[in-house]
């Protein structure tokens, strides 16, 4: 059965069916709305992990420094998403509202594995169980735990540990070029140049060097947000 | 597919649904309801924040004085919004008891956009939970906190913060008007000159300066409804 | 699309669902059953209000003095609706309950609005959630505060103050009648006059005045239905 | 649109649902079944109420002093339905309850219309409310306080106080004859009588005296039914 | 319209939804599933009551003492069903713990009446909520209090009181032969006889005395099942 | 109407749902799948029971010993089962802690009949509530109390006790059998010789002995599978 | 009917319907995305459980140590799974919490059965109860307790203990090969040379040996997951 026999079948109706050949078509769809956000690409680089995020253009009435596409969860976790904004400010909420709960817990700073792990937990349920939508967004967490570190996850809930990955719009062309171009030990600023290259490639004459949002968390250092400390 | 597929296919029944191109339709059909509201312009001023509100040709057997479009949340947040008025009533309730939940709190005024967040966390619950549907209200937030801002949220629980916007009828027409036209640092007068402007040059003929319900809010001064205190 | 096709689509199923206009059917539906209800007229005068109240000829089984249109919610308060009976009663049964409480709490009798937006939230909240149908009344509160005052709620939980004003059957055509005849400052058998008058050309040959509920709310007086006290 | 279109468009699935002309057909529907059930005559005469019940020719099996039609709520209040016998024991009961706790409460008997409200309190609730069907039953509360009062409640949980009533099948020829008969002031063997007459005429060949019980509530005379007491 | 249009309206595919006509369908497609139970006849005799059950030709691997169509309730109440046997099993447990949970708080043995009640109520419940379906036993109970009494209840929870009756196949033959042959004051072994003989006319040449389960409840005696004791 | 016009018309979609002869259909529908399942076949011997269980060509890969059909609930109750696998560990495991509940609260070991109604319990309550489907399993129960006995419960959760019964494939056909040869006060050894008997009788070619395992509970020894103790 | 007919009539829809046939639909399209997983060969050994998992080539963006497809349980218990990855997350990390609770207890490790069964438990609720999708993962628990021990656990929850097994895309091509080569008493390193044999048979030209993660659970030794520990 293709997928229009699918569509008509109404397998794609609810998180909580599956369809003939296994799969769940809403998480699929959810999906799409994913690869409509906008990109963003994490590096990890030596003692240090980047993020670069296409902002596009906006609207120019919106207040320039109030908002910008990474968020801070935590002093050494950042996070930026691809997908509905208001789903992805409930889980980095959530993420902050974690990371608070284990250093008063622990008297410590939280793993960005700990945390990210929590965070998919809840969009796994959000597959499985009806009464309500998965979550429509795709995540990306940097790090700095004893070494940097660049986590996905998807709308079902997998997580995977990545030294450089994309989300969002044209994320199988920006992979593709970083499976190309990335190597170890570069330093920040390579890393930075390495995206914001691989981001001019792929976007071609669109690319606007002033549409992207920079993050840089540097090992014993604050998070730098567009060359700002 | 085109719309009337999706609707066919029964995409558009629930905000639990995702269609097969990642859209939640039923949200996209409360923007409509927000839509057919009347529209209201607020601009970001010099120590100030202001509000016109297209309050149309109301029933002359309504209380004049008794509804305005611009509601109070607390001394230094006021709020107006476009589409189902008592979806609006029941937010902007919310909001007043999490600011004096805050006040009682913390001894201190919370900041305009705590409060802006917690009502877009409601907003965004009843874009992914099943048996209820959407809030079909956007809103549009104004504060005083160190300087002067301006919020607005979309139905799905977004918001952004702008320095001039507007919701409701025709807003896309509103917004390119403001884009040409706001420049920083102008007092409320010539703030409210400029809205004014803009709903003349938007509404045409049908424009009387009458209809407009006119919201000051200024640092260190309490807030003026249509030039009374 | 028009109606037929919405209807065909289902969306008028559940009030939790919006059409893809932006409309939410079921509350429409439910208005119908409004405009069948007998009609009302209250109009705010000098010190009082009054509410005219059309009971249709009755059943002469039923005992006269037990039936009137008009409900006393407090001593200064009184509701009239138009629409489903037993759904008014069990509101107008909750109005009264909370004046009351409002009464042991705070030692003072309760403002007539805080009394109508309770009333009306609980309204918004059948428009909103599953599971249970709007309720189908429209309802008008009259009040003597420190002035007297009029409130109309509508199926959606809206609520407005009014000078004068209808619901109920042929709604529009008695409200462009107090448009034109309505002044301030009437007395209260001017008001009473004026609201017979204005059922006398609605109804045309089918008026009589017996079939009238009158009920007069007079500052620092007790409650009148029906010239009794 | 006329029934059958609102049958094949769904309207009539819920009693939570309202079709485009504002009607709730699951109440409409249940009302049949009330139509269906034997009818009852209630009258109120100088210091009594009366209720004579058809109860069809029953069964020789059934033991004839077991069952009447005429239920005992208190010792000043009877109350006879038409429809679902198992739905109507359910209501009875609960209005002993609620007249007993009264009684344990404030060491008085209740109001007659206070048993009535709270049970069409109760009835109104299943029209509103999913996840159940309405009481199938409407009922005729004959009571004695300060004086002989008789009432009834329809399916919607309506209720209205009548001088003389009649439920069940072939109501409205009834009530057409009761109301040119009923006069103020009958005693209770006039009030019999004149009920009997009614069935009489309005059975024609079918009516058997025997076919009916009666019920006697006196002021200040213990309950009789069927002449015992 | 008819039952098979009924059928394809779907009015028939809950217990919480009237038809037009004013009909529970799962109702009355549940007492089908009654009429295919095999048949029992409860006799009410002077100073006892006797209960013959047809138990059909049963499988000879079925121990023979282990199963009988008539159930102990209590010492002095007993119960016999049509239906689906779980269902009543469900209902008859339910039953004996009603008539201990009496005993042990008023130190006496329960009117049958009340135990009847107490089923019938449960059964009327699963009639009108939601979420389960009706259950499918017509149940009859004979028991001793002052006099030796026979109640039955439906479907839909209605109960009567009886000098005679049958419940399961063929019960209108059966009550009808009943109604001719029924004359009061028998003993219990005239009671069985008139069963049996009323079996064997309406069965014919299927009838075969050896299938039939026989119990006397007899006052100041204990119950006897096929005349042991 | 046939099976097909059943289906078509969706009464055999839910378990809370009557079709219009009465019937529940997914009831019908699982016990195919208990007809799908190996065959089992109990015999009450003198002083013991016997259970012989086809385990059918087994997967060479899974570990000999560590499965076999018959399941100890307690030392003197056992189970088999034909069906759903997880479904019936689920009723066996339930059925352990049964047993150790009623000896800690007791200190004697439980009927076996008592074990036997609880599981029945639970399955009649998976057939009449909504929300899930009922257990896919017919369970055979042996147990020794004061005599050797034998139980089986179907999808339904009725159950009876037997002298010799088999569940499963072909379950007619092996009981037409054993209504042929069974006998009272066989040994073990000639009950285990009787079961192995039938199987090659129905089974022909395809019975092997090594398939089958042999379950032996004789009073006053431990129980024995496949001579095992 | 077949399959495509029981599509069109909807059987497929809920984890709590039974097809006409007795099949559970969903649980066998949810074994469809098993199948769709790479797959894993768990062989006991003396003294050893081996598990060889094909992790197919990985995207090189991903950091090679992260992520393998053996998870530890527990000291001496390993899972791998095929099917959903997230879905797996969250039974192994229940695995995981059930073994420390049973740690913290008992004070002594679990035996592999038990936390197996309780997963299985799980597993099988998911498939009866209605509200939520049942868990699609098929999973391999690999443990030592007394003695080396492997079980696989389905979708629908049921379990059986192996001599060695495979799970995942072309598992019956792999298991009839492991039926032939299978040897009781190898050691570690011949289990793993057996495994990967039999990946390359089955797999041919695409078979490359790093793309597998080999586990090795040895008695008395701790886990050694690519010949590291």
């Amino acid at each position: 059965m293709d997928d229009i026999q699918h569509q008509q079948m109404g397998y794609d109706r609810a998180a909580t069916m599956f369809a003939p050949d296994g799969h769940i078509l809403q998480v699929e769809y959810a999906e799409k709305t994913v690869r409509l956000g906008s990109s963003s690409i994490g590096i990890v680089c030596k003692n240090s992990v980047v993020i670069v995020s296409d902002r596009r253009g906006r609207d120019k009435l919106v207040v320039e420094d109030s908002v910008n596409k990474i968020n801070e969860v935590d002093d050494h976790i950042i996070a930026v998403f691809a997908g509905i904004s208001s789903d992805a400010r409930v889980l980095i909420d959530k993420a902050r509202v974690l990371s608070q709960q284990h250093r008063v817990t622990y008297s410590s700073a939280p793993n960005t594995e700990s945390i990210v792990r929590d965070i998919a937990d809840i969009k796994q349920q959000f597959t499985q169980y009806g009464g309500a939508r998965p979550f429509g967004v795709s995540m990306m967490f940097a790090g700095i735990d004893r070494a940097p570190a660049l986590y996905t996850t998807d709308i079902t809930g997998n997580y995977l540990k990545y030294k450089a990955n994309a989300i969002g719009e044209k994320d199988e062309a920006i992979k593709k070029l970083l499976r190309d171009k990335y190597v170890d030990g570069m330093n920040s600023d390579e890393g930075v140049k390495m995206a914001l290259d691989v981001f001019r490639e792929v976007q071609g004459e669109k690319f606007e060097k002033d549409h992207f949002d920079i993050g840089i968390l540097e090992k014993g250092k604050s998070l730098k947000i567009n060359k700002k400390d």
